[in-house]
């Protein structure tokens, strides 16, 4: 069965977006994946399709209600369905390529979109929303957020990169930083490719490679490196 | 002047995608920000329109070429140009919240989208492009990263978010993960809100809210209360 996404948010004209393009356009196009979104403004309780209140204890903002949100997940995600209920969040669990990795091998994910200041706290813990976030900085609501995890989540599905994948996933694996590429031509503005690369000699190619990802690890993400190493946990 | 963005893409349909719809898009109508892209392969020297080779010192996929590219930087980012050249790459500078806020006080930004396994180095160097991670994962291109930059800086530009920037960001400033959000309905299952939100008391509210942040944030992200609190810089 394929992968299954469906996204809760007040803006689904912004899906597939990217995601309609490319890999993932492909991939949905061929069916190995599966995208809806639901309007959650689709689930107001009044005549004025409200879903978000002023926050109880004052301050700047909008809160979304609980009440409207667990009625839109209800129906998006019904008892049964096996697939995890993510909330994209600056106050969630870092992103990681271990984490997508688990999401693609899983059977898809409901993911809602927050907007505004955020989400009332019952509704997640009522609904056991799980919050992601994808780094340190604020976005103008979830949906950017989502479109980022789920082309990293497509691009690992099977078939979508073929062999491609293999390599790029190995070189993550090591907890490394990449090292640098080159290609053709052979001299690009008086700068030549350094001589290892073509060399032939596959042992010294992997050997300064490997020298290369350390080094820009090392000057780039020191926290990396020493996690690689074994140094910390 | 306005926020001038120039995106380098091989898919320039991606865009302004979600950055069409919501704040964006009404600042984008509005002016005070202007998009552009700059399809790569139209600066591709051979009649086949060819963007990428094959990597020198040999592994998978395929790296795009430093001439190509250099051609397009060229045309979209001339000398005299006092933009930032950035390119979206796992192994570039973690974004942060800070960098966003120095790029929205700024002229605006190139942006180069990767693709395939990496562009050449020599092109990085000749070009001073400015490598930018979203995060510890791999997209399948620079793209939805490029797009989630855009939308962290488009809502902080003057007059797209309008006040309420201001109660998030000092949230945001202290360090920590903001705290749970409440609003009406009093009582949602069961749940009712926290009685410190609605007794009054402005300052215990506030004491409240930053006790919470703060064992929030020494759960999930403990790296970040100890920078907080000054513990590590």
């Amino acid at each position: 069965m394929s992968f299954r996404a469906t996204v809760l948010t007040l803006y689904p004209e912004m899906f597939p977006g990217a995601l309609g393009q490319s890999l993932a356009g492909r991939a949905l196009d061929a069916g190995t994946w599966d995208l809806q979104t639901v309007q959650i403004r689709d689930f107001a309780v009044d005549r004025h399709r409200t879903v978000d209140d002023t926050p109880a204890g004052g301050g700047a903002g909008m809160v979304m209600r609980a009440d409207v949100l667990a009625r839109a997940i209800d129906q998006a995600s019904p008892r049964g369905d096996t697939r995890p209920r993510l909330l994209m969040s600056p106050r969630g669990k870092p992103l990681t390529q271990e984490k997508v990795r688990t999401l693609a091998a899983g059977p898809g994910a409901t993911i809602l979109c927050g907007r505004f200041e955020g989400v009332d706290q019952r509704v997640i813990e009522a609904r056991g929303l799980e919050e992601v976030s994808i780094g340190d900085f604020i976005l103008s609501g979830g949906e950017p957020a989502a479109l980022v995890l789920l082309d990293a989540v497509v691009r690992l599905l099977p078939g979508v990169m073929g062999n491609e994948v293999s390599g790029e996933e190995e070189s993550f694996e090591n907890g490394l930083l990449e090292h640098p590429h080159y290609t053709r031509p052979q001299v690009f503005e008086g700068m030549t490719i350094p001589e290892v690369l073509t060399s032939g000699n596959h042992g010294k190619i992997a050997a300064w490679r490997r020298a290369e990802a350390e080094r820009l690890t090392r000057e780039r993400r020191p926290e990396l490196l020493a996690a690689a190493q074994g140094l910390t946990k």
